[in-house]
């Protein structure tokens, strides 16, 4: 199963919640989940069997110990993840239900990662097949963004596949005036995959799509790199109540998935890094098309069944899923 | 934002409930919340920024203090809460779900507030604008019925604004063989806004309408110093399915909010208080009375996505369900 | 209400069940509940007033206690559990949500039941006047296969009546490779009662019928000591969202439920053998077969509301919902 | 190991208890055990394999079906417990820790228990050979003094033996001005064994004994039925830290346990309670009276590592501390 | 019991928590605590019956919410505590066992407290008779020292008594090279009372002082405005096992508190301040010194029973404690 | 810090525990650990950074795959666990308090590592330098007996480097009547280093000794490959109070550890492992023979403060406590 080593880079935060029905200002109990968009589809992507690693660096206390440590549990390699002084970036996640939607509070400013030194790509990248990225790492500060685009670049230019994933946090972006379109028009001109829709193009080109598959149309000529585009619609009538559905877009054509009903979600963050990473293990083992645009919406799908921002499913559960095993209990 | 000083005058009780999905007799664990009709309203115009007080009685015990913290910590001023020998009065709360309804077991037979002596109302409202109870009060015993009447006739030979919110409490009554449509009219005549449907109405003028609207213009015949009526009207297709709407009458007109559907609730008991503070906050602050009900519904969808009695809901909160913010993450 | 005292023969079982929402290789806590198909049965018998008694064995240790601890906290009688050496028959569940299914990991090989020498039958059911029995017991080894076919011969032999739920189990008899059909048919010779759908039909018959009614009618004419068949439909649109609706098939006419929709489910195991319970109640009570067929899914539909195998739930809850007492706050 | 049935009468209440280390101030949950000093007792001899039965009166509403399922699952038969309309008696625990003592709300006025009709003793204590009570029956009000003093004229009369733990509350008989005194003294009388110390008997005979011994010769010579006397000794060094001794005074002699080091422990609740059952079971199985007093501490110190009020001990739990099994883990 | 308002003046903190008995890296799970040495002060004289308020800067955000509500909810006053973008600073805590050491891990850096503009001391000292700071306080930055030392340079300056705790932090003055020794001089020469012990007086002084005595008269020299000197002193056999003993130096004597064995300890955090708090208490309500001193260690004796930083005890509790009240349940 | 890998070969299993304070027929909830003795070791020497893995054989289910995961998640490598059909080993823990003694029930007949297949031991330990292996393995039955000598003869004659810790385990050797004396002599030929204390060396050897440095000294000249023995000696005043100590014998000397003091232990099960973990720390990296006990002793007493089976604690940790970095509070 493992085509080769897929590394993401990012930066790895912790997530404090509270539990489902509190609000943040009753609880006096936060769960503990790990992320960061790359973390989440690096995670995945282990589970479906490939070999992973992560890219980044995390303070050397506790925190980072339990951060690195719930990676490495999903088999994740982490001897590349470095280690400094600083602290843990976080997010504080209130869990929305009814018509209430959910609400993170960042606290990640001054994080080691974002202050870290910069990283030698050349042996980093060494052995590495497939490296992923999302727009969240350029958006963090200067910095960062540079060590984004040394990554993508050194990347490219040594013929290993580059996957974008937009992630666009306006948030962070305007916290430093950071010059977003031309940043991540740098990034994504070194990417062969993007997972962007129509907001995200009209950003990057300055356009005004308002349908994704003509905005993936008008990235396909604008970056020619790009072989693959993907994103998902998501159509919600409750903060727990969702509809999913994808197009993947290649130089060859467009596929679509069925739209899937998702009823009484558990965990809904996640489930574009899930979409992500069921989509690059179809582009990596090169599954047909229109597989590959199910088998990702149907990891998606398993996500917003499973807390934690990781996805916990493996290829026999998407499968499952997809070939229609049922939904009641499995004896 | 505080147009005057909102004062509240009823029993504060705590809940104590098992947890979701567990029988009473199931459950080892109890939950505690506190709660009181009066207390779920002006708990939330507090966080609609008024400034507010409780006017009660509680234990001298440390269930007393625990009620009493609970209003403090969201901003209630409770120096005019008195502390007597006694008991806390109790509500047990099973939750149901699927189709089985929650079921509340009262135990608040000889509770301090049941027995408390009489109140010096021209001290307690000297400095207060608005005088909000509700149908619970009088509903305790002969003696609480007193005590409403004669605050709720103080406040309005003073000036003081006047609310009454119908929460007919069929068992309550019964326990004493309450003359409840004498004594609730006697109290209603005081009001210039109350919160009652058909039902109510049909109990206090003995009428029989099958409709909320026809009764309220009955009821703006019956009292003249009633300004302003409101109710609720609330669907179900499960215990935690359900659809809410509202009406609110003047007498200049009639305002409708749109009809909201609530998935996967996640507290339901406080949903009536909750519309009726936001209700109040609209006539407060003289917000337009179209814009009023549909603040009154978003408040109430609010408290269904809230654990506990109390809305704890923001007026940011409630203005970006009404302007449609969206149900999914906000970052 | 006991119109004679009901036995059921079987396995309990203990249930270690991760959290909703927790995959089990995320969590490091597990509920327990006690369970076992028979047992399910007669404590919902108990609560609805029953005389019942459980005729099992179980390991001598602390986890034997608990179960038959459990057992008798609802009211049965648990004198004729067998008490031996060995280890109690375990199952983990893995509850799904939205798309994804609950699962079951089995964990009952070589438990105390599993082992037990034979029972002295004409002993054990002198005073009984019906003995229940599932599927499940003939499924677990040739040995339980044999004692459950000496509980229903004696039984048959004695007048006393026996029902028969299917609960068929294909990953236990695979596992020995058990001659289903052949063993299932002896034992459903002896029944008046059976709880069987078209796929059990099809099974025990070499049939194939696609059509639960035509199955029945087959059973009739296969079967003449039976004089009644019942069986569940349940439609699903995602793990928690159900619709259920049942037929009851006698010798004079066919009768069926409305379908019910069930939502936000909480647990589903134990909803067939609250179904079973509840038409066992409606048959022993001579309940018009109409009202019976309903008795018995509003008692499965609150079923889905109760946390564990056990259906907690009096004769008065399952009134108050086939008589629509309302959704909505029972105060 | 049943030489004869063993029935307890008093009030069976709820314990609900914020979490160790909470003080109820700043709990937000509460756990529920059941208890009742004779309930305790009663439930500790069901441990031990006496037959044993409830006399007393619940509530008939969920929390009434909880308590009585918990004296079923541990083996103590529930059918002479009155349901009637009422509320169940409460009391809320704050459990103490380092300095701090525990400290005990009662909330139990007005209970069933307390408002019960009378009960037929003579049908009540058909087969009965023990009955057990305590001081807090006759405690509560002049009616349940009444009750109390009926039950043991009644068994005594029909040559039923019974025993008597003091268990004085003075906050109990404060709040009605019962004349302790001469109500103990009548009960007294009539029993056979009793669980008094120095202030017990002080209190009845209106003595001034500084020493248990002394007290309990003094008692002897006043209560010509009573043939066994006993009483623990408790000193701390801490809320959690104890050492335990007892002795037991019989016509012919008086027997003392060694002091017993209890560390860290986990609920001294049913301490008391959990000494005198374990001296029935002396008492009634004619244990030696030096292993009787032995056993009795044993058991009494073994509770102290139990949560909740009833004494989960076996008398194999009991022998093996006896016997020193040692303090390390048991595999 | 209010001879005065006491503020208090300083950050207010999250503590994030790990269960007892789990490491940080084990953990899934953090408690939410409010903590901060001047408000854990606060909070306890407004338990003992004083007018408190806190002057201090929170991030505007659901954190800062909650820290703020649970300040409201024991009574502090905290209109004087505002709100600016940013972050609320937090610190780790994993709590030790056995003979591991607890320990804390700060993140604390770029608080909205640490950031905060200048205050306008007059303005938020009138009506102010006591102002409460700590060495925490200075030892932030560069700015909160000088915003430390203004505070009490306006407040001595005004007539208001000041005291300062020395809670020295070297992690935190390491952490910006701080001249601590310099600016605790300034802020301890506008103290009347000071909380430090030989360690803190060698820092100011360039002593070299063992004894605590001796570090006390030389301060007592060295700095004219004060009059009164306290420490504690704390002896482990565990983590969970000490003795605590007190020194109380006047400019007439020396008073000492008995040896305190506090065994099982379940909080010790915030002890020092609940012992600050019970010394003020005494001075404020001019307790005779050797009552003061005693009742300081007690009120610190009983923080060391409540889980989280602040004293959640009344002077009811002290006194109980100081009288012997005994250890035992108290009904 | 990695002088080598070091494997450990053993059943891993999962540890059922009720809460603290909870008897199993009391509990509704249960935590779950993952341990076994060669496990416990092996994840000690990876948290002291050392190379390790694990050989072994799992359920190919998803309590198998929790189990991985730990270990993973403490940095061993797992590619050496296989996986089967079958069973996870399970032990079910009540842990003991005050005087009553933890108690494990073992449900561990039937796993798939007791019925696997055997294992290629020398590629298994190709570039293992050393082999760690514990009496449990033997003692499951012959086959597991078979397998953990050919281990240890494979390895003993590849030059590589076997350590054996005693661990018996009666009731296992009980229950197939394996012949333990023979075998396990068989096995501690082979090693190099033995965990054995008098009680085992009687065992093996048929002797008598009283005294475990005689037993040692009889063990070096009864295995002349054994060049280091090593043992603890417990004392305990309560099941959660002990005092610890150990003895180190080699061929030139003796050395002991000082009695350490664990107070209010939180988990004692792994302190053993942990102890001989941090002994072949010391043996491996070279450390002084009275250093290494003394580090061996500090490590098993971290360990009493930790809950699970593993010994979360870095090499750090275990010198902080033998440079006595104090008890209090590490800010």
């Amino acid at each position: 199963m493992s085509e080769g080593r897929i590394a993401g880079f990012g930066e790895i935060v912790l997530r404090l919640c509270a539990p489902r029905d509190r609000r943040l200002v009753q609880t006096r109990q936060l769960d503990i989940h790990v992320g960061g968009a790359e973390a989440n589809a690096i995670v995945s992507l282990a589970q479906f069997g490939h070999q992973t690693k992560m890219i980044s660096t995390l303070a050397d206390n506790a925190l980072g110990d339990l951060a690195i440590g719930e990676l490495a549990r999903f088999g994740v390699d982490t001897r590349d993840i470095f280690r400094t002084e600083g602290r843990v970036g976080l997010y504080f996640l209130e869990t929305g239900s009814v018509r209430r939607p959910s609400r993170i509070t960042y606290d990640r400013v001054g994080s080691a990662f974002a202050l870290a030194e910069t990283y030698d790509w050349s042996a980093l990248l060494r052995d590495v097949e497939w490296l992923h990225i999302s727009g969240v790492t350029p958006a963090i500060n200067a910095h960062t963004a540079a060590m984004a685009q040394a990554a993508v670049s050194v990347a490219s230019q040594s013929g290993i596949q580059v996957s974008f994933d937009g992630n666009y946090r306006e948030q962070l972006w305007r916290a430093w005036n950071g010059k977003s379109a031309e940043i991540l028009k740098g990034i994504i001109s070194c990417a062969t995959v993007a997972f962007v829709n129509e907001r995200d193009v009209n950003l990057i080109l300055g356009s005004d799509y308002k349908d994704c598959a003509a905005a993936h149309q008008a990235c396909l000529e604008a970056f020619p790199n790009i072989q693959w585009l993907a994103a998902t619609d998501r159509q919600q009538s409750g903060a727990e109540h969702h509809v999913l559905s994808a197009i993947l877009t290649g130089r060859d054509g467009v596929w679509r998935a069925e739209p899937c009903e998702l009823l009484s979600v558990v965990d809904r963050i996640g489930g574009g890094d899930a979409f992500s990473a069921g989509m690059l293990h179809g582009l990596i083992t090169k599954l047909d098309p229109q597989h590959a645009v199910r088998f990702a919406v149907a990891a998606s799908a398993l996500k917003h069944s499973i807390k934690g921002d990781f996805n916990i499913a493996s290829i026999n559960d998407v499968m499952e899923m997809i070939e229609g095993g049922g939904l009641d209990v499995q004896r």
